[in-house]
């Protein structure tokens, strides 16, 4: 493996979490004079529009010119999408190179690459955990990587050297804190502090109709809804393939917010007291 | 009534709004050189604090005492404190002092006040919609008014110059928006904006047990259990006070996420896409 900073590194994807990605390699002087940053899209405009602002080094309309030269690959790919592409152009990738990827649900992706994987390819699935409730590359500025978090799934075939390389790069993007998880974990996890908090967020606007509602906002409502600002097909796939996870979350949650109910609705100000102790200890002891 | 720079304006009650509304009041230069900024507090430290930053120009001990000086009292209390308050110290107010507070809820307050006010005083009920999960004086500087609502639920007997004078006032200290409509409108929307809210964070936190949780945090989780740092006691006093309009706002509630259960269930791709859909549009016009 080169160096990080003589590396081609590819981004396969410029949507908004792909856009975000290339500024943080960018502007983070990850790369020296000998380094490239590479980037694919469907869309030509967005192509041009990077390389106009300085933000990529070359810009490719067919993926199998640019995969054919980088180091290293992300793919900014929705997970449905994803594993179409690497089933239709897996052969394209340059030999040896190092894959990864950024999607919000690992159980199934992390599957297929144990199974299907080109023999010198190394695939480390991976979770960037910063997105935005904006989307699409001319709002990547609106992710913010710093102190943030990262998950990586490694796979039983992944090479050590190139899990210390990723981390790395990782760190030099400015994210904070790297947690290595089962695949099987980080999908637990994940309906826990992402899918299910969409779901309420969701639902909190799902039952409300009054358009001037934030007449009487004070923090709480703009906080529980900004995410409800979401990409409905994005959500959809993550909610669906993460179905059995996301509704045991469901439920567990439902199961307190009903011990909640039953609490005010009998006036049990004690149990209340004490529940509402207890969460306050509890978050806190979160961090 | 006088001009507001040459009022004497009272906070009874230094705590965390207390607090900022007296950081809010001295910081814009709302007083002129004859104007006076009072407080009361239980707590000698506070008052001793709060006058050696130069934030008030006079801390009593005593109600009585900055009651007779004050023009304008703003009390800044628990509801259940403040009905008891009121009770007990209704002779302590200047004649003809304009009185306002900061509760939560308004339906109780506003009805006891309607009835039982001695003749000569008049009583704005109002809600500045801007907390912070932190709590007491120490933290008020945590608050920001800036933009923020202010809603006032005016009784039937309030003067209408003293209705301007707080206005007036509100602008002053930096809320951007105030809403004058009844208590119970008040109290029907602030069960869904404010109080459902913090029911939804409490249930978030006592359904997960993992103290590491946060390493799977991406901003989501963050948001919506922002305000599970919540004061208890007021809490539980809110809750329960408001008991009937957040009950039903937490059975609309349940209603939109068990109707997105059982999309993601079944595997509803089509049903999802335009709930998800319609939220987003919804929330964005929303503002």
């Amino acid at each position: 493996m080169k160096p990080i900073e003589d590396s081609t590194l590819g981004i396969l994807g410029l949507g908004l979490m792909g856009g975000a990605l290339a500024m943080a390699l960018r502007n983070r002087t990850v790369l020296g004079p000998r380094g490239r940053l590479l980037a694919h899209d469907i869309d030509p405009g967005t192509l041009e529009a990077a390389r106009a602002e300085g933000l990529i080094d070359g810009g490719f309309p067919s993926p199998g010119e640019m995969l054919g030269r980088c180091d290293v690959v992300f793919l900014c790919l929705n997970p449905s999408t994803l594993l179409r592409f690497m089933a239709e152009h897996m052969a394209l990738f340059r030999p040896g190179a190092l894959i990864t990827d950024i999607a919000g649900i690992k159980g199934n992706i992390a599957a297929a690459m144990e199974r299907d994987l080109r023999e010198d390819l190394d695939f480390i699935p991976g979770h960037p955990m910063a997105g935005s409730e904006k989307g699409g590359f001319a709002q990547a500025g609106s992710c913010n990587f710093q102190g943030k978090n990262y998950i990586l799934t490694p796979l039983k075939r992944n090479k050590p050297e190139n899990l210390e390389f990723l981390k790395d790069l990782i760190c030099r993007m400015g994210f904070g804190r790297i947690t290595c998880t089962t695949a099987e974990e980080h999908d637990r996890k994940i309906a826990f502090t992402s899918q299910l908090c969409h779901v309420i967020a969701a639902a909190l606007i799902d039952c409300e109709s009054d358009r001037a509602i934030t007449r009487f906002g004070g923090g709480s409502f703009e906080d529980l809804t900004r995410i409800a600002m979401l990409n409905a097909p994005m959500w959809t796939e993550l909610f669906l393939e993460n179905r059995r996870e996301l509704l045991d979350r469901i439920k567990q949650f439902e199961g307190s917010l009903d011990k909640l109910k039953n609490f005010i609705a009998a006036g049990a100000r004690e149990e209340l007291l004490e529940t509402l102790g207890a969460v306050r200890e509890r978050r806190a002891a979160m961090g």
